[in-house]
């Protein structure tokens, strides 16, 4: 193993006496992003004023930062710009999509995608009318329902309840073979597991950074484009940015050359110098190296709950093969035991109707971590604290 | 007047030796933003990790500020929320006020509205197809064009090259007796002159917070729509932070109550701490104020000018009602000429073909800065050494 997880650890601020399982959701602050952040506020905005989108590059970022990104999703160099969110970013994949495979209708989804996908694909198909369809089955009938009819196949690669993978080879294959393109979202499978875009000939990909690549809140999300397909999209969401003069300031829309005909409006440029600090620690990471330990960690969560509390039930897949970089766990009263596992410090997270959720980031956990998470939540369930009133208020959960 | 301009230009950062005509295209750093920042990024991301969505109140940023922008645009509580870019926010504005009318389908504008909105229309009306038509005349002829097929008028109230601004409260009349609605880019109007959004009857109005508003490079964008149109609206972008119950995680999209169902995805919290401390300081201000200084300011330099630079043409109207908070002038060598203000520390811009830009922002910029601009500019034209090659490079301007 190349990947030293030992010194990537060091690069991360982590308060002192938190066990943070929840990176999958919010990563942690890579300690040079402080002074990255500082840097572009002070010495560049306040100390550059409008000259810095050329004398301190803020106007390639979208580009440069795209890059480090593709190298961990297996992308072509110029294959991947950052921008909006990931919301914006599954619009303007599927709309493109759509608009190269104009004789069909169907945009076939799954049950597990995140609702937010789906969101954004209904509000797309009522957008364009009628005739078009969002059509979502369960996540194992995906394969049975590629017809011939499909013309776009949205799929979430790992399932935000329960870490369930797609395998995404076989289902860009079978969706080829049919006519179908693919819009595969990477929302926890960026930086959480090997991915091939190129190699498994994906079409469109989209992710965002403020999970597993540690961007920050709010970080701004990335899309991919084939290099084969990206000449043929014509941008729905047609932004100035994305024009191939934006400076021209023309009244008639051309879109750039490649993936920066994806981009839409300025670029959130604070948020993209806390991802630059964050890509700084995965510049010398190998994802290879990341899946292998984040398996070991997962695995010996797994055996520790299972051991240690036989009342909360396995919803990941057993198989690691078969999940992502998080392992959940089912117990009826899920949300307050979660509530009194954050209070003793271990940051997992909840979701309805009774998932417990636990993320693992090779990059900052380490098999003592795991250990302790499951002390903590063994000594819970034994003394069943978690029952008290404080725990079981209903709050927002993020 | 019950501003002190004298104070707030005490609250920015402002590099020594530069006089900053440029606040209309990205606003200076705000000196508490710097802190406010480092906070957000070391204290909340850093130490509150997943928990700073709730406890340190970011979920709420987005309604919270754009209460605040509210209020300077003439805005009911609860009618503005932040998010996005101006881009993505015209494309919202645009699809609801469409869907509101779904008997028209015509969009007008004119040629002298921002580019960028011009091509958001132009991907929309291609995504919802060949019915639908975006209409462009010049400024001068928008009145006479309000006709009964037209469904929205989209507007930018002020030119971003000249300064030339429309009566919004004459239009919008226009336009509400021709039964169309109306979307307004304030992009060069919040902050710059008196806005007046309910009094005026408005429909949707956008705008970006980097200029006018100080909120750094990047800075999100806002929408308003008037409260008795909001709860009508369905969004095209419906993404989860617009659904009324984000964290129900529902396959089915429900539009939130009012504004909120403007928000998309998760919004750029960083950029949203910087907004924060420029707030502070538009907390303060009274725009009447603002815009009895700007103009000022503006004749000032108008009168500079023309005393000291007789080869320089006005471009913008010479009535200060008619002009929003920037002056422009003409010149054919207007690039190189920028160039050499730039390079001696008067910081305006330059506009293809041949305008050069300059803003006046009373919160930080005053008479002794104009007096100083117009020797400067007086003295590279009597010197001709703008005409040096190194100043007539063409370069990226942004």
């Amino acid at each position: 193993m190349s990947t030293d997880f030992a010194a990537t650890r060091a690069l991360f601020s982590l308060p002192e006496g938190v066990i943070y399982l929840d990176g999958n959701s919010l990563g942690p602050l890579p300690r040079a992003a402080a002074e990255r952040v500082r840097a572009c506020v002070e010495d560049e905005w306040g100390g550059m004023l409008i000259t810095a989108w050329n004398q301190a590059g803020w106007i390639d970022l979208p580009r440069r930062l795209g890059d480090r990104i593709g190298r961990l999703i297996g992308a072509e160099p110029g294959a991947v710009v950052l921008g909006d969110t990931l919301s914006i970013k599954v619009y303007q994949a599927l709309a493109s999509a759509l608009e190269l495979r104009p004789e069909r209708r169907v945009i076939l989804s799954d049950t597990g995608n995140f609702p937010s996908d789906l969101y954004m694909a209904d509000g797309l198909v009522r957008t364009l009318g009628d005739s078009y369809e969002l059509r979502t089955v369960a996540p194992e009938a995906v394969e049975d329902a590629i017809t011939p009819d499909i013309a776009v196949l949205m799929l979430t690669e790992v399932d935000y309840r329960t870490g369930r993978k797609h395998d995404m080879r076989r289902l860009i294959a079978k969706a080829h073979d049919a006519g179908a393109l693919v819009v595969w979202d990477l929302a926890h499978s960026a930086g959480a597991i090997e991915v091939d875009v190129a190699g498994t000939d994906a079409d469109f990909a989209v992710g965002c950074t403020y999970k597993y690549l540690n961007s920050g809140p709010g970080g701004p999300a990335f899309i991919y484009i084939a290099p084969r397909l990206a000449p043929q999209v014509r941008p729905a969401l047609s932004g100035w940015l994305g024009h191939e003069a934006p400076f021209a300031f023309d009244l008639d829309y051309r879109p750039s050359a490649g993936i920066d005909r994806m981009r839409v409006g300025t670029p959130p440029v604070l948020q993209m110098a806390a991802l630059e600090a964050s890509m700084d620690i995965w510049d010398r990471v190998e994802m290879a190296d990341v899946r292998a330990r984040s398996i070991e960690l997962s695995q010996a969560f797994i055996d520790g709950v299972e051991a240690a509390c036989p009342t909360l039930k396995l919803a990941s897949p057993r198989d690691a093969e078969a999940r992502g970089s998080q392992v959940s766990f089912r117990h009826p009263e899920g949300y307050a035991i979660m509530q009194a596992l954050i209070a003793r410090g271990v940051i997992g997270d909840f979701r309805a109707p009774d998932i417990l959720r636990f993320g693992f980031t090779p990059l900052y956990t380490t098999m003592e971590d795991v250990r302790a998470a499951v002390v903590a939540l063994n000594g819970i369930l034994e003394r069943a604290d978690w029952d008290r009133e404080e725990y079981k208020t209903r709050a927002k959960v993020t």
